[in-house]
């Protein structure tokens, strides 16, 4: 079932965050924003959700109507089917240009003329604002969480903050798709991940501290579920103390 | 043209430097290492090489050898085909633990059933020895060059280091694909990429000091060029010194 996570006027936020079956792929969440007749696709994924997200979107929009793929890095979970999409929608991509000559690696040369350069913008690393119908979606700086080449996506209309890997969690199958309530009783479902994935203290303080001034209404994550602001206080306070990635990372883990 | 890196008895090791055309994509390496009938691929990469890589090996090998897929990590140029490649030959796939529920997202729901977790060796952070006939493949840690889970392949036949990304140049087309011969006109072609995508100077050093243990007889990356004993120690100590990736970011590149 989708999640209508914000709706007011012509514009509209939905989550899809159930089309991975059984224990094919990881968890993870595909997302829609919608301004009049433009439509963005945020990290749609790769073929294992290729039509299985076509079908979900089909009654809220029209595939010539979705304008921007959104991709916060390069993964096969973010942006691997971008031949299909590019194939079958007038969309362009947006993402990292440390990228811009390695996701079209997905398309092959058969179709590479047809789907190439054109159709992407490729963000420098301070990103920049994409503009959706009568909306605007801002790219901001998440390198290093975990992509070396990563963005997280402001809707400024909805006030949520698309945030890719950073605040993922990794939840039981059947968990309800709700904001957090206990952020106590939800961290060891994102600890881990967070530990190995995200690239240091250094990067993750400096992306929750642009957070914080940012003030989003809600975080909302790739994988798992949502934050508002009864846990955004607490996740940020705790990501900014997280020592992560290459903190942890010594002469002892690169041996042969 | 392929190029023939090592062959002694029933021990080949092939590089094939010229698949990508024109403007597709990064110019990308693929590896084929033989011993006696079983063959294993190196970063084989997406449906942009699938097919041209397809019809360059068939020459030395057939698909039914193809007995590993090493993937040092993610990304598109990396493994984006790995449903087409696990269909058609009876390759396992060898990657880091931490992409073993993202790589499959790149096959479809349809496929997942045949081509599932028992194709799969999903090495632990330190590595591991892959048994290739009477040879083996030594997985040593990379991580955070540029992946957070990546790994280098050595082949302790040969003596060659396939090193991923460590290493690459972004050589102009038309390169003749040979060693470099003098690594300082050399480094314009690795700074930019290096400095960029590379995590930081603490992990280059763990990597650098690793390998210069090793003492391989060759670096073969996945972009660009090998170095051979003129140009390696050079080379590691280069990348020794380096300061790179989130040791060059700071507040002011994490703004909205």
């Amino acid at each position: 079932m989708p999640t209508v996570l914000f709706e007011r006027g012509a514009h509209r936020c939905i989550a899809f965050s159930d089309l991975v079956l059984g224990d094919d792929g990881v968890q993870a969440n595909q997302f829609l924003i919608q301004n009049g007749s433009q439509a963005a696709l945020l990290d749609p994924g790769g073929d294992l959700l290729y039509t299985p997200l076509w079908l979900a979107i089909t009654p809220y929009v029209k595939l010539q109507e979705v304008t921007w793929i959104l991709a916060s890095h390069q993964d096969p979970d973010i942006i691997g089917a971008v031949d299909r999409w590019l194939t079958n929608t007038p969309a362009r991509v947006a993402c990292s240009k440390l990228w811009g000559r390695f996701v079209p690696h997905s398309v092959s040369h058969f179709q590479a003329g047809k789907l190439g350069h054109d159709r992407y913008l490729l963000l420098p690393d301070d990103g920049g604002t994409i503009p959706l119908g009568e909306a605007h979606i801002r790219a901001l700086p998440a390198h290093f969480l975990h992509s070396v080449g990563n963005f997280s996506f402001y809707d400024m209309t909805s006030g949520i903050l698309f945030s890719g890997d950073v605040g993922s969690s990794m939840i039981a199958r059947g968990t309800a798709y709700a904001p957090v309530e206990d952020f106590s009783a939800h961290l060891p479902s994102m600890e881990g991940f967070h530990r190995r994935y995200m690239g240091s203290n250094r990067i993750t303080r400096l992306w929750a501290d642009m957070v914080r001034r940012l003030a989003p209404r809600m975080i909302v994550p790739q994988h798992g579920l949502p934050m508002d602001e009864r846990t955004m206080p607490a996740f940020l306070d705790w990501l900014s103390g997280l020592r992560c990635g290459i903190d942890l990372m010594g002469p002892e883990d690169y041996r042969y």
